[in-house]
């Protein structure tokens, strides 16, 4: 049986691809700190007698590398994913975002294991100046230190590729919104509509372009690419992929969908400004035609999957509680 | 008088790069760990009352910061440039590069220092698809350890000036010749012909294409466009400058001219093969128009900056003696 590594795995996306690699026959070994992973998410997969969890820190590298033993390939998910707050502690990116995924590639190297999947971010396009953006776009500026974190770990990666001959995959990830979606614009919206239903503090002036993906549309992606192709094959031992939906929508749009559902009509107080902080991407739209190359497509649209987020949370909302 | 923070200053460009600035009225904070730097290199400028020489390791987050009190900008020169051996210790790129270069801006960030120049490399290219390669060349591939340390770096870079305010230019080098050049292929080269005259051993077949600049070329750009340009009235804060010859030259070229220069004709040995080690790029050539629309062009050939540096390399044979 065929041995997984997944860090993070007590975050949004890990505790769903662990489910997903248990129902279709791996052994998982889940790795977390616990700074913002749910003991909760893992109730599920913790009854199955294939998943083993492990509670360490990807900065202790000793820990990580005994934690890795055995298996055979490894999904680096855990990161620092705070955008936003990046500027108020620049160390935060570095350490938990570059330092980390060099002791996971350190980790590999030293118990053989070469195949890899990283969750990477479309922010490291910074401002795209081609939109849709395709992964070879015309080399970027970095606007934030989320993103310059991501493209230091990707640079990493293709580099273990190359010299180590690790076997790469790299994944370009829109926001990725769903069930245990636990920060973002739609957590945040239903978040203050708990709290006040007649008006809702929204962050610039609502006309931002974003991009979404559902996260079962996400896992289904990540599965399918590493079954059906074989970066080895290709030119440098990995692959990078834009994962997306082929649309994008603006702040407002989201806001109509989710107090539709609500069945809410607050007071829209707009904050102004293309962006709603610094290094706020106003437009984020990301070229999928390379994954959907290879055969795989998002079920979900953008509107279905914000709605599907907000009955998550309508049905959760203990994460609020568990938080900050 | 304006104080400059030049890291790496014992270094072939640093110690250059500090006679120039003080000889254009500048004041020079020197700060070097002489793992690689050579005191001998700052005989001249240790003679000048605006210079002052501080030892310590970028590593040292609270010296750098003292260190660096009341300077106005940065030259960040410190690194690690071994690229060839990056596989060997894959922590020294990411300690000596990554994360010094946090540190720098960190130091910089404490002391409300916010002009910075930094030495990137043409390497961030990795196996680029276009040649020439522009500034905004597609989104690369990394292929080296050491590339992908200085992409890190242009990264957090970028961040900081984006977040911060920071005025930054990044200047991606070719590989680097002359006055004080103490490692790459002229310097091994001359060295295994003081040993043995009659034969030379090179990596690869010969047939490697590189573009080299003559580092006095080198610095009267950096000098050029920092005193021309102003990123600050650009997009990002931050402009990205390649800096190299017009040409390049294969290796066995560079063989011709310099065992024409020592009136030598010994047996070449190949080790064969198109990349002389894992890594290695058998194309280097950076498209160059972006800084020569500054106004600025090299003065000395390919050919000319390989012979001034096998000159300056019989006349300094101590720094055979002195390493390793």
């Amino acid at each position: 049986m065929t041995k997984c590594f997944i860090t993070g795995v007590a975050g949004f996306i890990g505790s769903n691809l662990a489910e997903k690699l248990l129902e279709g026959g791996y052994a998982v070994v889940g790795w977390d700190n616990f700074t913002t992973g749910q003991v909760r998410f893992l109730e599920k997969v913790r009854q199955n007698p294939n998943f083993q969890l492990v509670e360490g820190d990807n900065l202790d590298l000793p820990a990580l590398t005994k934690a890795m033993a055995g298996c055979e390939m490894t999904f680096h998910l855990a990161a620092n994913a705070d955008v936003r707050f990046g500027l108020n502690h620049p160390e935060k990116d570095l350490h938990q975002n570059t330092i980390a995924t060099f002791n996971v590639l350190e980790a590999m190297r030293a118990n053989g294991v070469k195949k890899l999947a990283f969750s990477s971010t479309g922010s490291v396009y910074g401002e795209a100046e081609v939109i849709p953006t395709p992964e070879d776009a015309p080399f970027p500026v970095q606007t934030s230190l989320y993103g310059a974190s991501k493209l230091a770990c990707e640079g990493l990666i293709q580099a273990y590729c190359e010299g180590y001959g690790f076997e790469g995959y790299i994944f370009r990830f829109v926001s990725i919104l769903g069930e245990r979606y636990t920060h973002g614009h739609v957590f945040d919206f239903y978040k203050q509509l708990l709290e006040h239903p007649d008006h809702l503090r929204v962050l610039g002036d609502g006309t931002a372009r974003k991009s979404y993906l559902y996260a079962g549309d996400c896992l289904d992606a990540i599965w399918h690419v590493m079954h059906k192709e074989t970066a080895k094959t290709a030119k440098h031992n990995v692959e990078v992929y834009n994962l997306g939906t082929p649309e994008y929508c603006q702040v407002k749009d989201s806001i109509g969908w989710i107090c539709q559902h609500l069945n809410l009509s607050p007071r829209l107080d707009f904050t102004g400004g293309s962006r709603g902080w610094v290094g706020d991407n106003p437009f984020i739209f990301l070229e999928t035609k390379k994954v959907q190359a290879t055969g795989w497509k998002p079920k979900l649209t953008i509107q279905q999957g914000i709605i599907r987020t907000v009955q998550w949370l309508q049905e959760n909302q203990w994460v609020y509680d568990s938080r900050h």
